[in-house]
């Protein structure tokens, strides 16, 4: 089955869950967003690797900016031009990661 | 000797080196730039984590944007509010792995 676009109200019941505490819609755009802090620069660049490990292992990959120990990160799905449920699972992986 | 902001006129004449090649100034900002594209998401990482070994082992530390195989890199030095050396070694440093 082909991947499949979430609608409004899958996006809206994703957002809801303690799992994606943190997250939300971008303006003007199908993405999700959330901006993490850690303790310097070797804290944020550890947490981007691992993410990056998952990203690449799973083929999706976020959009984020850094600066020193800051992580700005967007998610979307190219290939359903919005929301899928690959943001979804990336979004959680970030949250159980950050939140420990 | 305290950190020295480099002047409009080293500036330039730094940006006119080769070994600073693609490197331009931001405008509005005392900072300078470079978009830097790779063969995949799996290379771009690999060459941003390379990055941030040496950044900070050197205790200074880009501003990047990464999306897929594409990295944008801002360079600025925070504590002389603009342009220091410490931005042309770490700007010369992504060239030489950069252009391998």
């Amino acid at each position: 089955m082909a991947l499949q676009k979430l609608t409004p109200q899958e996006q809206t019941d994703a957002l809801a869950k303690p799992e994606l505490k943190g997250w939300s819609l971008v303006e003007g755009r199908e993405a999700i967003k959330r901006t993490l802090t850690f303790k310097d620069f070797n804290e944020a660049f550890g947490f981007m690797t691992r993410v990056a490990l998952h990203a690449d292992k799973h083929d999706h990959h976020p959009e984020w900016f850094n600066v020193y120990n800051r992580v700005e990160i967007t998610l979307a799905t190219h290939d359903v031009q919005g929301l899928s449920v690959r943001d979804i699972t990336l979004a959680t992986f970030i949250n159980q990661i950050y939140d420990k």
